[in-house]
């Protein structure tokens, strides 16, 4: 049974996955993406760093990657990764092409692939259409149609981070930064009783205080919901797509946005979406990132609509 | 050379043209939409209609239909019609294949297939990827990526009326009842002078007044310009498309509109898209509906993302 190789780039670590066609990850580890700076050459290091991985696993022909941040449309270019910007404008898929000839690269955007891999390797049964969300450090986003990526028209698609929440941008607004903001805001205006303590308030407190009950913690996690909800009614206006799927770190806080996104919706959509509207917490937690990136390599996950 | 016929189905009227392979409307008619209301049984009018109009093309074997609303997404039945709702639920391309077995019918959504007129027919080079935005009553959009209609998950997908601009939908506040709700907003807090009185305004009074530099309509366009804009960051956010085609009756405020539009978006996308944006008015006038259903005849066309 053929394994492949998932790569998930991220701004301080770079996971990589032994993964076989049936989503498990067999072997793992993980690179400081720090230490690839030492010494200078960003893209050097981590090629030679890749070589040695390649090596430990010369039964793997394919390797997918996520990259997070923008690609080329024909996927062979990196354009603009803020977290990594020695990436920024280099041809990574002929470089890594050039030198391991006998390999094969699938590189995408690390949102793209995540939705990819909850398409393959969730445990329930997947809808062919359906909006992938990413809570976390800022906000991602994905859509799968028609069981494939869809990479809009030039390939960078589904920034829904980026699309506007309340005359700015919705990462702004329920990014971890912005959720703080928020709570703080929210704290100032609270008359009742809470024990979140403003000092040491973070995303991590909150959600603990929510489990609680806490009034306080769970009116910020109704402020997000809505402004996460207004999201959707555009998104899904849009798309026509009436399966949303929410994942990355800060989705541990679903049950406690879960109504009143879809309260927020209901004022905006007609029966028409209503009626299929199904929002569900995403299956894959830590690993979401490597077995996506992964699963590029599916013959049937190539063509991009 | 094979001609075609183009049904735009309006709420008001029905406009049918004989149109030619490279776009030439060579004869029209326009049936009134209420007309078919009498005598009660408003789609048996229809065809019965349309009947005659095919006895008198016998060289036509292919029809294309936009009409006012959402499809099923094989196109074959017609799902909420707001200004027709005899048409909701109606199978019409199974009833009029069966009907007129020897035609063929393709029917999309009116925007849709303006779009697509735009593509086929306007005297410039179109690119491969637009978002198609219609002024008018209300807000319409399209989407054509990869030179093809974009549908989304579920059959249709750019509803951009209904995306949110600051709370409510973006048709509510820049559709024609909106725009007047705007306009006289604005003109209650205008200290200027302006020779628009708010007893006669209505969209060409404002559009009179903007050529003639009047400071009140340039302000009402210049926030119609903003609105306009940022639902349009949003929207390209989520398709990654930078040429955007501003088309519909009230799309004469283009000049009006265009600075502040790309004034607005460049506060909010990156030079990723701006580098590229382009915002043009769409070439196709009053026939762009005909001319557009027309086009849905064509092969290339039908092929649905």
């Amino acid at each position: 049974m053929e394994n492949f190789l998932g790569i998930d780039v991220g701004g301080t670590g770079i996971k990589v996955g032994l993964v076989s066609k049936s989503g498990d990850v067999l072997s793992h580890l993980k690179i400081d993406t720090d230490s690839l700076r030492q010494g200078g050459d960003f893209i050097h290091n981590f090629v030679d760093n890749l070589e040695g991985i390649l090596a430990d696993h010369p039964d793997v022909d394919r390797i997918g990657m996520g990259v997070p941040g923008t690609l080329s449309k024909d996927r062979r270019t990196l354009l603009e990764l803020p977290a990594i910007p020695e990436f920024n404008g280099v041809s990574l898929g002929d470089l890594l092409q050039a030198r391991f000839p006998n390999k094969q690269f699938r590189i995408e955007n690390d949102a793209n692939a995540a939705a990819l891999g909850e398409y393959h390797f969730s445990d329930r049964k997947m809808p062919e259409n359906f909006i992938f969300v990413t809570l976390g450090t800022g906000v991602g986003g994905a859509a799968i149609i028609n069981r494939k990526i869809f990479s809009g028209g030039d390939g960078n698609g589904m920034e829904i981070g980026h699309i506007l929440s309340r005359g700015r941008k919705l990462e702004n607004n329920i990014g971890k930064a912005g959720m703080m903001e928020l709570a703080l805001e929210t704290l100032r205006g609270y008359q009742g009783a809470t024990d979140v303590n403003e000092h040491r308030m973070n995303s991590h407190e909150l959600i603990r205080a929510a489990t609680q009950k806490d009034g306080f913690a769970l009116e910020v996690f109704d402020k997000i919901a809505e402004l996460l909800g207004e999201a959707m009614v555009s998104t899904i206006r849009i798309l026509d797509i009436k399966n949303v799927y929410i994942g990355g770190g800060l989705s541990v806080c679903f049950d406690y946005i879960i109504s009143n996104m879809i309260k927020t919706m209901s004022k905006y959509l007609t029966p028409y979406y209503l009626e299929d509207l199904h929002i569900n917490r995403a299956r894959l937690g830590n690993e979401a990132g490597v077995v996506g990136a992964a699963a590029l390599c599916f013959e049937e996950s190539l063509v991009h609509v």
